[in-house]
């Protein structure tokens, strides 16, 4: 099995000034093309320890993939380590990525800087993938065995999210070309509602009948649920195995039902937007305790304006009375964290905007509650087409966590409510 | 200096399946407390990986810490790797640790499960600080000469985020304790709205007026500004030193004025909080392209509901009308991103909740413009006692990074006008 190493390069990462979120694509990615991730580490700015650390994990790596360090600053020390490392001898300029790095400076209004020209060359030891998205190139070096006797790649990325994420499609295709991968097939699909322990009690019985090499990964997350995925080893026939992989996820959609959200891997803010555009209905949503994040979450997919109307977030009760029109009595008989006042809130919110469907939670996010509703409750309430319906949830994480959760369970609810579920 | 390696083990965050925050979070603290991050790596759950890389770091280094793999769950194998790799004899069980699992699994309506139970035992070569939020405990090893000549302690935390956080700091207090640290003072400030290469080139002359044993620090974070950490070396009296950093951050504050939003740590979310309670005045939002974003953020902040009455989603144009009060015409003459409809929207929502300040956005968030604004583009406006205010800015990240962009530089631009500074 093909082996790989990620790493980070820079103080920013190492001292805990920003949270890495480069690592975990990186790897996810590598992981689903067969690949065996060795370790990820995080190193600082210091050009010894980038050539020391970098040539461990060279030796004892098939690839190693850098982020970071490649910026036009003067602390970031990444590629001058690289030309000592790879045994370059002279400084190329790659024409395409001065070409891009004019255009990207012009568009924004400034001069073809020095620095950032400079930020277009690379060491003859290795070649350059262009950076279409920013002025850093992709390095890639392809190591001989005078230098390391395992002949490993280094792919040297830059760092700045986005850019990363959009050089690595460009790096793993170059993967797939150099490498000789295993024959793999992966295929995934997201389930929400059901804990590890209980879906793997309940498809037990058909996980003893898949075949010999055919492998079930269950990927556990607290806030998209777990993911399923079927993967297929060796298989001579490319599609043959996808549609193998397909007919078996048609048996776990019986076994399954509506636990499943998602044939693939999008985001349950994904999916109910896709489920409102593909029928050409409308959603407004009403937020207490979640405070916007539902309303955020939904407007972090591209398009959505085509679907959601908008909200309120009626963080305080006259706001709740005044523009949700729910009743000061309601409050008063069942508390503001209640079945009632949340059914109010969405009924409020989709007479105001007039869509089609409407979403709302109230809660106590907090490590406090009050005489009705113990800390950590939600209510949630869904309004349509078929009337109104409301479910009560608990979690026991921190404020912020809490609100997370709320959120991610408010989305599937709305789901479950719009393919008439629930 | 005292040297520390920081290590996630788990699958989970290996193969990229979910975010590790925790190491910045751990780095960032041992950082201030003058311990030298060495690197931080993540590895699996394999035991002969575990051993083999703790042993590794153990031997390069005063501290090890790790979080993560101390679950219930059988592939959480951590534990016997720990027992193995420390030369324990036999399995002790924390009599505390046990008494806060059964009280936790009570408040949650769950029996006392074997492997909860499981879960406050110990290797008799370490010893136990209680989790008190979580059921898997601390474990501390302070290794033996004959084991590793360098004496290395070794810290297991469990990698639940928050009961890491909470974990953090009885650790932090156990190093404190048991290793001679250099005397190290630190105080931050934040600034928000000057690149880091304008803050340097402003403040160059004060630097150089600084004392030999002084050292500023510049950390910049895209989202929350350039940390200006002004730290002393092995002063002797440290409320002296305090007080001497004191003074030079005054100076600071008469060279930077409003640039400075925080003496601390605090975010811009926290600081616009606190003025706001401070003076017993209140809040409300109206949100287009951050679709709920500066909401979700106001209210991650405990307390909040003291000042926040709430806010308007208005993704949909008529939303914008009719809740807003938005008038087509200005729409049709400006276009919707424009700061004559960023106005309009501040003085709707706060004519709407009759809050004492409003902030308002309306942007594009994505690729694309239109002919009177390109993407990326964001006007902001804050209505108050003083009028109403409204600003223009531009950033060129992915949609999800451009909406927080535009959230902080509102968040910002509401501080500065409650403090009359625009």
């Amino acid at each position: 099995m093909i082996k790989a190493s990620v790493c980070t390069i820079g103080d920013e990462i190492l001292i805990g000034q920003i949270i890495d979120t480069n690592t975990a694509l990186i790897s996810s990615k590598l992981n689903e093309a067969g690949i065996r991730i060795s370790r990820k580490v995080s190193i600082g700015d210091d050009p010894a320890t980038i050539k020391s650390f970098l040539k461990e994990e060279l030796e004892n790596n098939d690839i190693v993939i850098t982020t970071g360090g490649l910026g036009p600053t003067g602390d970031d020390l990444t590629k001058q380590s690289l030309f000592e490392l790879t045994g370059a001898t002279a400084w190329l300029c790659s024409e395409e990525q001065a070409a891009v790095n004019r255009e990207i400076l012009h568009s924004r209004g400034l001069d073809t800087l020095m620095t950032n020209t400079a930020q277009a060359m690379y060491p003859d030891s290795g070649e350059v993938i262009v950076n279409r998205v920013g002025t850093a190139p992709i390095l890639v070096f392809r190591l001989k065995s005078e230098l390391f006797p395992n002949k490993p790649t280094l792919y040297a990325m830059p760092g700045v999210p986005h850019e990363t994420a959009t050089a690595l499609t460009d790096v793993l295709d170059d993967i797939k070309h150099h490498f000789n991968l295993p024959s793999i097939c992966h295929k995934s699909i997201m389930t929400y509602g059901m804990a590890e322990s209980a879906l793997e009690q309940r498809i037990n019985p058909w996980v003893k009948t898949l075949d010999e090499d055919m492998h079930l990964a269950y990927l556990p997350n607290t806030l998209t649920g777990v993911k399923l995925r079927l993967s297929i080893y060796g298989a001579a026939d490319r599609n043959e195995a996808l549609s193998r992989i397909e007919t078996r996820f048609a048996e776990l959609h019986s076994l399954l039902g509506n636990i499943i959200y998602s044939d693939g891997e999008s985001n349950l803010e994904s999916v109910v937007g896709k489920l409102l555009a593909k029928r050409g209905e409308t959603l407004s949503i009403a937020e207490s305790c979640t405070g916007g994040e539902i309303s955020h979450l939904i407007t972090t997919v591209a398009g959505s304006s085509a679907y959601y109307l908008g909200s309120v977030t009626s963080y305080a009760i006259p706001v709740k009375e005044k523009l949700l029109s729910v009743k000061d009595d309601t409050i008063l008989r069942n508390g503001v964290v209640s079945s009632a006042v949340a059914v109010e809130m969405a009924e409020g919110v989709r007479n105001l905007t007039g869509s089609t469907y409407s979403l709302a939670t109230t809660g106590w996010a907090d490590s406090y509650g009050d005489e009705h509703e113990p800390a950590g409750t939600v209510w949630i309430a869904v309004s349509g087409p078929a009337g109104s319906v409301s479910r009560r949830a608990v979690y026991h994480n921190d404020r912020k966590r809490n609100i997370e959760r709320f959120a991610a369970t408010a989305l599937n609810m709305l789901r479950l409510y719009i393919l008439g579920d629930i």
